[in-house]
């Protein structure tokens, strides 16, 4: 069961939240829907899935990124779920931390307690919440993502592992290889435990290095980041590319930070790009 | 003193937020400059002071409006100051109602107990704000002010009264006759006290009737507003514009609302609209 929580028209389109009982994380989930004005159910559009970072919800794209006016354009619908399971029910790091449980899926399915019971983001991501998308609204099954940091992470990596389900990916300031970074690591070994093996199956170089079926990949990346030596790792994902002839496109902007003033000043190129690659697989 | 608390860039130029001592509201100050990359020196760029609606600070308009992709293009820069004076010293109403006190300072001067002490609105924002501005950042005397809902309110009766001072003046969902609805009447009688001639120096219907130097003014109004019928009264404002031969563009859009969705869907017109008039007059 769809319950609209609001509904805002903008740039002649209108910015819906809703939420429902998903069942892949056990909880009832939010989203936000942008829906372009053409977007009708005799003229189907494509869905961009827009992946946040560590803290955000559903509504921070929304609000700051200022996609809607090319959606609007481009006659492309936008996606933003929330970044972790969320309710009374769900366990949350016991010091609250801002990089684990509540606000830090990391859009993998975890196995280890006490985060297994909810915290099937991937799950939810690639099957659930895209099932839901297109039996309810005038979306067709072409598809790209898109998401910032946490969810650069898990846009990547959940484009190259449904190369079959994405027209194009791409992310801003990504943790391009979580298994090499504080963040990835506390998280890979909360939610996965101390198994690295299993670890790769969730790290963007990792599965690009190995990628045999390559889904166009864009990145931008600010030189001004505070994440970017200690957590981000892009060199990472330019060996893998390079190491693998992968068309990744990697754009580093001198003084940019990791803020969304950094993503809606780049915002509009992603876009671009999805709609071409959107286009060409219709 | 100003003190810089947070600098991000933005489509190539600088998103900045400041505080400084405030004197003619005697208290810490809060505000935020968007500078565009060509503003230097030799080169000043125009300014358009935009002035939030109730509850709002420094910040909704610069995360949520998308203003600074075209300020870019168009070399202006954007001031955006808080909604009333600030502090532990400063008066609120005694309820903390969202409509009087902190958050809502009608940018008038208060002449009423408690409120005289701090809530200068009207001196900060004409006299002191852009003093500020023009003596620390690289931007020419040129300016226009625009503003949302109270804000459109303080945009249209600051430039109505100060024609000398600003090239053109626009506004979102205005409190346009604010003589004649609650927030209005509330607020007045708290700031002003009970004469209500001393009210129709604030009020943008009864200032625009009587304009004898006409600023250019451009108004959007969202027909699915849920304000328009009790607090808003565009048809004061166009009735005293056809009255007096104003030159009043005054916009109504079906469907949209009070919100800053509604904003971000039409900012866009309002700084090319500001920008041809700050050229003219350059």
């Amino acid at each position: 069961m769809l319950e609209k929580i609001s509904s805002n028209k903008m740039f002649a389109g209108v910015q819906y939240h809703y939420q429902h009982d998903a069942q892949s994380v056990n909880c009832k989930m939010r989203f936000a829907i942008y829906l372009p004005e053409c977007a009708t159910e005799s003229s189907p559009v494509p869905v961009l899935y827009w992946l946040s970072g560590l803290t955000c919800t559903d509504e921070n794209f929304v609000q700051k990124a200022g996609a809607q006016r090319i959606a609007a354009e481009l006659g492309i619908a936008i996606v933003c779920p929330d970044t972790s399971p969320r309710g009374d029910n769900v366990a949350d790091d016991e010091n609250q931390a801002y990089d684990l449980g509540l606000g830090a899926g990391f859009y993998l399915n975890a196995t280890e307690k006490p985060w297994a019971e909810h915290y099937k983001m991937y799950d939810y991501i690639v099957d659930e919440l895209p099932a839901l998308i297109e039996e309810n609204f005038p979306v067709s099954e072409q598809k790209s993502i898109s998401g910032h940091s946490m969810g650069g992470h898990g846009a990547l990596t959940i484009a190259l592992k449904n190369s079959d389900k994405y027209s194009s990916v791409s992310a801003f300031s990504p943790i391009a290889n979580p298994t090499n970074c504080p963040w990835g690591q506390k998280a890979f070994t909360a939610y996965l435990g101390g198994d690295k093996k299993l670890w790769q199956q969730h790290d963007a170089s990792i599965l690009m290095k190995a990628s045999t079926q390559h889904v166009p990949a864009l990145v931008d990346q600010g030189l001004a980041d505070d994440f970017l030596q200690e957590q981000l790792n892009p060199e990472s994902l330019i060996s893998a590319a390079l190491g693998n002839d992968y068309p990744l496109i990697l754009n580093q902007h001198d003084g940019y930070d990791h803020s969304y003033f950094f993503i809606a000043s780049f915002i509009e190129s992603h876009l671009r790009f999805h709609a071409q690659h959107l286009r060409k697989s219709s």
